[in-house]
Parts: C-alpha cells; structure tokens; sequence
C-alpha cells in the first residue's frame, strides 16, 4: 500500500561494499543493474493506484506471470458436462497431468539465449546465459534478483545458498590446506617420531611383523615407512585443531546463513508466505472431514489431531524399517565379503587333506583369486541394490509415504518428502564413507584389535590401491554422484529439482563436516567442484533444462534442519574419529606415562607379540630363510601363553588408552558444544540493519494505520 | 480498538478442565470471580468510546493506576527556578530518592487485611490474605489475575511460575519417593549382594581394612554393613533411570512452562512491551552521544556499537575475575583444612625425638583436638567470607558492573544483573554443594583413589555425622537459604524482589536437577518447600511487607536462560555424578567379565592389599591383638613391593573401570541430549488453542483495517 523506495537499502552492508570496491567479484553492472528496491505490498486490482506501474507488460516479473497462469490453470474446468454433477471436480491441470491427458506442463523459455533478440536488447534468459552461467563468470557474484525474476524464488534462494555455501567454504579450505601443509612440513621432526622409527633400521628394520593375511609372509616394520609418512601428512596434531575449527565454522555457516536468510527474506519479501498458503488440491480432495477453522471462521478440510497422529505413528515406524532395511544392505555386503574372503581363504587343514587332488586345485584356484572374486561379486551385488534401491524404491516409497500422511499445504508436503529422501539418502551414502574412513585409517595407524578374524581382512587389502580407490570414490561422490540422478524424468516436478539440487550440496556439507577429520582436504576438494558446480548448474538451467514452474517458498526448508542435525552430529563424529581412528592419543598417553617425556620408543611400545609356531605354513614362521620365534602386531595385548584358551588378553595400556580416548571424546564434546552454543547465542539472527529496517516499517505502517483512524 | 468479549478463552484448557471437574483445587469462586476476558488494546483517551468502562474509579486496576502515578511522579519537576536553567534537569522522583530526600516511594497497600471493609465488601487485600496468602488455601491453585490487579505483571508472573513448578514437582517427587522405595524393597536381594558379603562373616568378618586415618586402628568390613544397606537406598540401578527420567523432566519443564508462559502472556496481552519500553532516566542522563533513530527518525540518546563492545568486555572480563575469586575461596577452605589435617596430625617419627617434653605434650593436645580445632576454625572462615562476599560485595560488585554497563532499558538491565548475581551465587552453593555430595558417595561407596593424602584425610569424618550435618545443610538450603536475605534494605527496589524470590527458587531447581543421581528424594524435598513457600511469599507480601510498585515485563528475562543453562548442565553433572560417584559402573564391570556373571565376589575383588608392615603405630599391626601382615583398601591398585618408589600402580581393572565410567558418561550424554533434544523440538512452543485465537485476532484486525481503507 506504500509505494516509496526505500533508500536505505543501500546502507545493508556498506561495510563490505567499502572493502569491496574494487568490484571485481561483482557482476556487470552495466549489462545488469543493481537490484531496484521498493516497499513491496500484496497487489490488489481495486489500489492500482497506490502502485508504481511503468509498463504494464513487464510490471509483475516473468516468474510471477508463470505462477498467475499456473494459478488460473489449476483452478480452470475441464468438463462442462460434469460440472452440474454434485461431488464430481473436474477442475485443475493437475488432475489432467495425473491421467495423462498432459504428460508435461511448464511455462516456456524467454526466447534464445544464444543471441540477442531482433530488436537488440538481450532476453533475461540471455542476460544470465552471458553473465552468470558462463564459466568465465565463476569469480563473480551471481545475479541473485535477476535469477529470482527469471525463476522464481525457489530456485533464486537454492542459488543464494550454494553461493554463500561456496564462500563460506573459503576459510575452511584455507585452513585445512595449512593444517595438511603442517603435516608436510613436521614430518621429518620430533612430530613425527614414530615414522622416523619405523623407518630407522635399528628398529623397524630389526621387527618382524606377523602375516597380514592367512597364506602372507613375514615383513619387516620398515616396509611401511613410505606409508606411515603419508599417513602423517592427514594424521597429526593439528589434525585435533582443524576439527575443533570445523566444529565453529559449521556452527557459524548456520548462524551467518541465518543472518543471510533474514536478509533475502525481507529483500525479497518471503514471510507470511507460510500462512496465505492453501491447502494442496490433493489435500482438498482426499480429506473429507470438515470442521470450521477457528481463525477465518469458514468450513474447511481438516485432520484431526488423532487422525494425523496416527497417520504419523505409522509413517515413521514404515521410515525406520526401510531405513534399518537400507543399514540393513550396507552392512550386509561388508558381511558377505568377509564371508567369502574368510570362506575362501581358509588355509586347508588336515580334515580336507582326504579331498581329491581335483578338488584341492579347484580351491587353490578360488583361493588365489579370492580377492578378485569377492569385490567382483560385491560390487555387482551393491551395484544391483544401489541402483535398484535408489532410483526406483527410495522415490516411489518416499512419495507413497508422504502422500499418505495427508500433509496440508505444498510447503509441509515437501518438508516431509525432503527430509524422508534424504534420510534414505544419508544411511546409503554415510554408511558406506564411514567404512571407508574406518578402512583408511585402521590399515595405516590404529590399532587391529587383534590379529584376528577382522584385522586379518582388513590388512589384506592392498593398501594403497585401496586407498587410491577410496579416494577416487570419495572425489566422484562429491562431484558427480547427482548427475546420475539426473536422467530422472520428473524433472518438471518442482519437488524433485529442490531435491536434486540441495541434496547433492547438503551431502557434499556432511562429507566436509562429518569426517573432516580424517581428510582435512575435504573442504578445499569440496570448493573447487562448488565453483565449477554453481556456474555448471547455470548452464543447465538456462540452456537445457525445461524451465521450471516459479514457486514460491519462505525459507530452504527441512534443508536447514537437517543442515543443523548433520552439524551436531559432526561434532560427535570428529570426536570419535580422532579418538578411534587416529594414533594421536595413544602417542599422548605414551608421551606423558613414560619416563623421558618423549614419543621415543613407542612403536616397539604399540606392537604386541605372538609366536610363529601358531602358524601352519612354513613361510610364516622365517623371515628371510631365519627362523623367527615371535612375530609383532600392532595392539596392547599379552603374549599368549601355551594352551591358551583365550589367546588375546588386553594389557593394562589396552585399558588405559580405551580411557584416554572416551576421555578425549568427553573433553572435546563438552568443549565444542559449549563453545559453539555459547556463539550460536552471540550472533543475532537478523542483522540489525534489517531488523531497523523491519522496525522502521512497523512504524509506518501503524502511524498510517493512525492516520487513516484519525481520519475518519 | 476492538471491544468484543473473546469467548473462545474459555477453550482453553478445556480438556483439563473436564478432569478437574471436581472443583477441589480451584479457588474459592463465589468470593473471587473467574478472570474476566476481553480484546484488550492500548488505552487512548481519544478513543474513550471504544472501551468497556462500567465505573470510571475502577477501568484502570490497582496496579495500572499505581504504574501511572509513577511515571507522572518521575516526570514532574521539583524546582521551579532550575527550569530555566538549560542543562539542568530537575526533574523525577528518583533523583529525590538518590538524593536521600525522600527515603523511599511506595504505593500503598489498598486497606487492612484483617477485617472487611466498613460496607462489608471485602478490599482485594483482604480477598488475597483470606483466599491466597492463608496456608489452609495450600492445595488449591493461586487467583492469579487478582494477584496480576494488585501487585502488578511482574508479581502475578513470579507467582504463576512457582506455581507451575511446584506442580511440576509432583510427577517428579513420584517417580524420586519409587526409585528410593525400589532401593528399600530390594536391599536384603540379589541387587545388592555388596552388603550381604559386607555383612556377612565369611567375607565381612575376616577382611581386615586399613586404618582410615593417622592415629587409628585396623577395623573390620563388617563395621560397615550398616552403612553400606543405607547407601544402597541411594546408589542403586533405579538411580540411573531416574537421572534419565529427571533429564527428561527437565526438558519438558522447560517446554510445558514455554506453552504456559505463552497463554499467561496472550491471556494478559505481556508481548510488545520491551519494544514499546523507554530508555531508563538513569541512561538518558549519563550517555551523552546521541544519533537518529533509524526507526522513529527522532534523535535519542544511544551508545555505538564498539563503546558498548568495549564495556561488554570490560564487565565480563571483571565478572570473570570475580567469579574466580569466589571458587577460590571455597577451594580454599578445602586446601586449610586439610592442610591443618595433616600439620596437626602428622605421626611424630624419629627427628622429633629429640625435642623436648613440654612442647611434645603440646603438639599431643593438638593433635588430639586436630578435627575441632581445623573445623571451627574453618566455619569461621566460611562464616565471615560468606556473609562479608555475600551481603556486601556481591551485591555492591554486581550493580557497580550493571551500572557501567549502561543498559538501555530497565529490562535490559535487570537481566544484566540478574546473571551476575545468579552466577555468584551459584558458585557460592553449588561448590559446597558438589563437595558435599563427592564426600558422602566418596565416603561410603567410591573408591578412596589411594590410602594416601586426601583419602585419609576424606575417611577421617565421622561419616555418620558428617552425613547428618550434610543432610541438614541441604535441606537447609532448600528451605531457608533466603530468609537472611530479606533483612535487606533495598526492598523497595523491585530489582531485588525480583532477585530474592527467583534466586531461592532457581537454585532449588538447581539442587533439584544438578544432583539428583546423589538424592532421588530431592523432589519431593523441593515440593514440600514450595507449598509452604507459596502461601509464605503470599502471607509476606500481603501482611508484612511495603506494596511494591508495580511493574510491566513481558517474560521472566533472564531467569529462563539460567534455567535453561542448569538444565542442559544437569545432563552433564548426573552422567558424571552416576559414573564417578556411584558404585554402579565398577558393579558392572564385575558382573560382566567375571565367569559366573553374578556380583557375588565383588567386595573381594574391590579391594587392594596394603602390607601392615608400613604402619607406625602398633595398633595398625594387629587387629584385636592378632598380627595380621596385610589390610584391605578400597581400589584397585598392586600390592606394593619393598622399596618401591611408586608404591600405588593402578591395576588393568582400574583403567578397565575408568573407561567404562567414561564409555557410561558419553552413552548416558548423547541419549539423553538426543531424546530431550527431539522432545523439545516436538513439543510446540505455543499451545494451538493459543495460535489460533492470536491468528483469529490478527485477521480481524486486517479486516478491520481493510474495511477502514475501504471505507475512506
């Protein structure tokens, strides 16, 4: 109803816009202008008047004018016949899209975006072709109203927040690439004396080490010492401060993404979206108890509390069970390969000696390639599930569920379906990262509890091409595991866009967070794809894609919860990962119960022994053609004893270190918590630039609310 | 501006209504009505015709007419002839009382309590003293809003919150009155085998403990049995679920007291009052910078940012100092007496032979007299500090700090306050309080880590006595801690009435919840304070004390942020409390690795030997005349081998044990954080009959304002 610019806009942030006045980062501003602010109002066709309307053609943007025709075409009968019919609708898009009549509808593109149009002046499609998703742009802030204007303001905001994601990766990056260039640096002094021993001939070239795998040989300790250097680089002290820094840049990413928020809110004017919103036409069709809302006092469909109560109950038990179902598959692979492996790599006994030679060599053979055979097997098997789960069980399972929770409006509908997928989503993909995580770092520097059935599988694993794997897997994961997702035909189903898009970005977040302990690189890797994923994301937006239906929404929605679930939970994760799966605290408690005050002399420290005469092939008991008595293996257990009934006795340093490290996890948990509870409370939520702003225009609206009174 | 009856309260709560039916609870309805409910609205003498006025002499209440003659006498000048004078501001009530002018400004009270107006009517003092402020009225709820007429929101809020938790203390008290029935029912059963094979000849009677102080005899396990069966009713398994229960009870107290206070706000329109509140005159006349506002565009008084900054750090920096002052003092009480301890008890050895008769005989009487001599000497100490810090300093400090920060509102500055008196407070009673509580576990079941230094001196209480005293101490904390503290002087001064009364109440809640693994029947304790509190708060303010003046607020500031604060350090102190006090983790161990998983054999297995030999005196050789080479301790430590340097190696059970602590700790921690964390997030913060009357109002006041601009 006021129509004045506000000029204070302008102020928002003078601060920064001081520091950057180089405007390099910006985007062109001639070919683009600077956002135009006003005082926006809901329109009304009887107030024409009180609106500033310089051309009526271009006065609501193209986004709006896609909702508007969106809007009149849901609402448009499509039967004349059947419209005298009590109970029948036979209204709405919607339902001519479910029967198929339409198998697609969406408002059309602007016109080309590789050319200007006839009359020279480019289209909002080619203005941001030019200025936004070409890749020479990637440096530039993007054209967030533009984007708004052309899109809508779901897409505007998706965007927003992968840009300020993108930047607020930048410290973290730098700080994570100093802490692995630390480990670069030290690995050569008095850090890292445990490599220097490994390393050193007088004791790793003096210990044997047990076989790693059922038919191995005997090494020697200093075989490893390429490997435990490597290790040093991603597992050293400052790997502890880098995952306490994380812990305060997660917290901040979600405070300052709600300063941000509150800022694009009022720009772009999304409160009290939430509230106008109507009930979904699926919603008003399913439901058939009535009741008179208590607010407007008009007949509406309405759940009951008990009703939706139990609906809920329901839901979540179903959720739960495919969730196990999915853990369930996880780890049911991880048991099956170490079936087969343990399977196939029995060392024959006296009882099978009997078999037939025919037989023996058909084992031989398996048990040669076992390694083979199982990941062949196992990927196929995972391969299979994957695909089969996620791109056909998840989806349709996650729908089936949500629809039959009844959910009110458009906006509850996608929070529930959001935070189903990604749950699904999140056990698939974490599951599988964690083990991976667990792999690297048990085969390099933790402790295999014993040299037992699991360490055995774990070891036998070629470390390095493991780890290439690994890594290789990590990488594609973070850059390309949606471009499969991609080929999904629903793409016009806005639900899905939000989906695909937040969800590839919001696990690559867990990946950063979650596990940034165990590869403080993970933020640097994360920015780069980020870079070149913003500008990609354009590209198809703009060139290949359907445009999408303008929608509009409040806030990211279920993302941010679950953005600050996955927070929480990182601080616990890297709690666990540094105390379980890096040396360091062992080395601590070996530091401070020694005598010398000195990481000297813990390696020999760390290896347990076992006897050779354990073991059945005659390799396994010399070394280099020397018979050997005792071999070593990492862990803190007794020497077993001559008709032991249990081999593997903790030591008392077994213990103790078991404490340091639940120790470790108590101190750095309470630590993180209250530090970043203590700072989450200290950042306002809306910055007091907006919330002035906010206040200002309260005022006026009361004191014409006032005035019009007084007028009366 | 709208004037209807809002029928709909009624709604409210109706549910709850139906089962309170019976009516026994309510008060007495034929002498004070039920509130009345209107649409309520900033008065405005312009708009008389829009309000409700039955009698002009009673449109405003007692409090609001109290609130109105404030404000006129703050802001009416005193010297006529400073008028002119420009800079010079006399002007305001306070000033006069700064100025020891008038020594204090009340309202009055509106009659006598004691007997019924001269026309029979009962005044609303009299209504209170007979229908509240009388104990026989302890069962039944309080006539808030009669209390909200008289005294103001600020009272009428405080008694509303007492009022919800000692209703919430009921389910609490339950559960807490179960848990120490289980412990008395199951104390002769297989739960606490302990104390039978304590209690028992075979076991009990033939361990022989060592001395538990310089000068004393070996004794007998079975001297303890009494003891041990009254530490089982405790320390048993039902204390680890009721530390979970209560870390529930407190989430949802938080929770439920949110949904209340969000009823008694919309019921008593508290919202927008900070928004709407004046800076403090005090403020005003200090702060000499002054700048637009950017909301009003009126100049005001007002601080920048880094000013403010400045002092922010200044204060807390200072709080921080002082805080660390306080814990000093009580650790250091600690340090005296055992440093007195252990001069006065130190055994003569052979170096002081030599000295002579007289002074030998002195030192024999300070040693016999060590324990009188180190504890009166200590309360003294205690006494002084306490009373000098506490009425004195604490208070002079906290608004010297408050003053210089110069907080804008008094709101604002009331909760500046509020936290820093709180928080010296709260290291004053809670550090005595953890002491106690790690004395009484310690005493009876922990493990006195080593018969060295601290232990013996912790084992040299009567533990029977020092028990008892405890146990007064608390419940006199409970009960009376405040009574000395309304002798105070400052009553008038609504910042302290606010203090006293929710300062008593808050740290209960802090006994209540911090430490409740150590004393299930603290609840109830608590409650039964409370009863008696309300009806003894009502009875003081009714018959004994000033009127205060009343006052609007609009939440209880700063208080549920301290309470919030206790509740999440509640997790935090029970996990630890539970682990490291109680007897339950080193009882699980035992049952858990031993071969016949029962808990038989513990109490041998918790002991460690200590060889007689070491003893100066000959009592500590022989046990009832008979030589016995070794004794028992409690803990897990190797027997020590002649000429040992370190005598007192911990075991592998020892660290056994402390990792299990440890693994209880962050178990116990991230389920109850998770569970209390989901259960705050399902539970609405406003009760749905309350969101939609506010949504109802909202509407028709924009249809209102639509009508109005229609209209024009």
């Amino acid at each position: 109803m006021v129509d004045k610019p506000t000029g204070e806009t302008t102020e928002v942030g003078s601060f920064w816009k001081n520091l950057h006045r180089l405007k390099l980062f910006d985007y062109n501003h001639e070919r683009i202008p600077a956002e135009p602010s006003f005082f926006l109002a809901s329109f009304s066709r009887q107030k024409e008047e009180c609106f500033i309307i310089k051309d009526r053609e271009t006065f609501f943007t193209p986004a709006q004018r896609s909702q508007i025709v969106w809007k009149i075409l849901t609402r448009t009968g499509f039967d004349e016949k059947a419209r005298d019919k009590p109970g029948v609708h036979q209204t709405g898009i919607r339902r001519l899209l479910n029967d198929k009549t339409f198998s697609a509808a969406f408002p059309l593109h602007d016109g080309p975006y590789d050319e200007d149009d006839f009359n020279g002046e480019p289209n909002d499609r080619r203005l941001l072709y030019t200025e936004w998703a070409h890749f020479g742009n990637w440096y530039k802030k993007q054209p967030l109203w533009l984007i708004r204007r052309y899109f809508g303001d779901k897409v505007g905001l998706y965007f927003a927040w992968l840009g300020f994601y993108t930047a607020m990766l930048i410290p973290a990056s730098v700080v994570g690439i100093l802490c692995f260039l630390f480990g670069v640096v030290t690995v050569g002094t008095d850090y890292n004396t445990p490599s220097r021993e490994i390393c050193n001939e007088t004791v790793g070239g003096k210990t044997i080490m047990c076989p790693l795998c059922g038919k191995c040989d005997l090494w020697q300790l200093q075989d490893s010492c390429t490997f435990s250097k490597l290790t040093y680089f991603f597992d050293n002290p400052a790997t502890v401060f880098f995952a306490i820094f994380m812990a305060f840049w997660a917290t901040s990413f979600l405070e300052f993404w709600k300063r941000k928020h509150a800022v694009i809110s009022w720009e772009w004017d999304l409160h009290n979206y939430e509230v106008e919103e109507e009930p979904r036409p699926e919603f008003e069709a399913a439901v058939t108890t009535f009741r008179i809302n208590p607010v407007t006092q008009t007949a509406e469909p309405y759940l009951s509390f008990w009703s939706k109560a139990l609906r809920m109950v329901i839901v979540s038990s179903l959720v739960f069970l495919l969730l196990f179902i999915v853990a369930f598959v996880v780890v049911g692979i991880i048991i099956y390969r170490l079936v087969m492996m343990s399977l196939l790599y029995t060392p024959r006994d006296s009882t099978v000696q009997d078999k037939t030679e025919a037989s023996d060599t058909r084992i031989e053979f398996f048990q040669d390639n076992a390694k083979i055979i199982t990941s062949v097997t196992a990927a196929i098997i995972n391969l299979v599930i994957v695909v089969f789960l996620h791109n056909r069980v998840y989806y349709n399972v996650a729908i089936w569920l949500t629809n039959s929770e009844y959910p009110r409006t458009q906006t509850e509908y996608e929070d529930s379906f959001t935070f189903k997928m990604f749950l699904f989503q999140f056990i698939n993909y974490y599951s599988k990262m964690s083990n991976w995580c667990r792999r690297i770092k048990y085969s390099s520097a933790g402790d295999p509890d014993a040299p037992g059935f699991l360490t055995r599988w774990e070891q036998d694993y070629n470390l390095k091409k493991a780890d290439q794997l690994a890594f290789e897997t990590y990488l594609r994961l973070i850059t390309h595991f949606y471009t499969c997702e991609q080929s999904d035909g629903h793409l016009w189903a806005s639900i899905m866009l939000a989906l695909i898009f937040y969800s590839a970005a919001v696990i690559q977040y867990g990946f950063v967070t979650l596990f940034v302990a165990a590869f403080p690189l993970a933020p640097f890797f994360a920015l780069l794809n980020n870079v070149v994923e913003i500008r990609l994301d354009a590209y198809k937006w703009i060139t290949q894609l359907r445009r999408p239906l303008a929608e509009r929404v409040e806030d990211i929605g279920a993302w941010y919860g679950i953005l600050q679930g996955i927070t929480y939970t990182a601080v616990v994760t890297n709690a666990f990962v540094i105390a379980y799966t890096s040396d360091i605290i062992p080395r601590l408690v070996y530091k401070y119960t020694n005598e010398h005050g000195t990481l000297e002399g813990y390696i020999k420290n760390s290896l347990s022994v076992y006897p050779t005469n354990r073991y059945n092939y005659t390799n396994q008991q010399k070394f280099k053609d020397n018979a050997t008595e005792i071999c070593y293996y990492r862990g803190y257990y007794e020497q077993p004893k001559d008709n032991d009934t249990a081999p593997f006795q903790p030591t008392y340093k077994y213990y103790h270190i078991q404490a340091a490290r639940l120790a470790f996890v108590a101190v750095f948990e309470h630590l993180a918590f209250a530090l970043t509870g203590v700072m989450a409370f200290a950042i306002p939520d809306v910055p007091r630039e907006i919330s002035v702003q906010i206040q200002r225009e309260k005022l006026l609206a009361t004191e014409a609310l006032y005035e019009s009174d007084l007028a009366r």
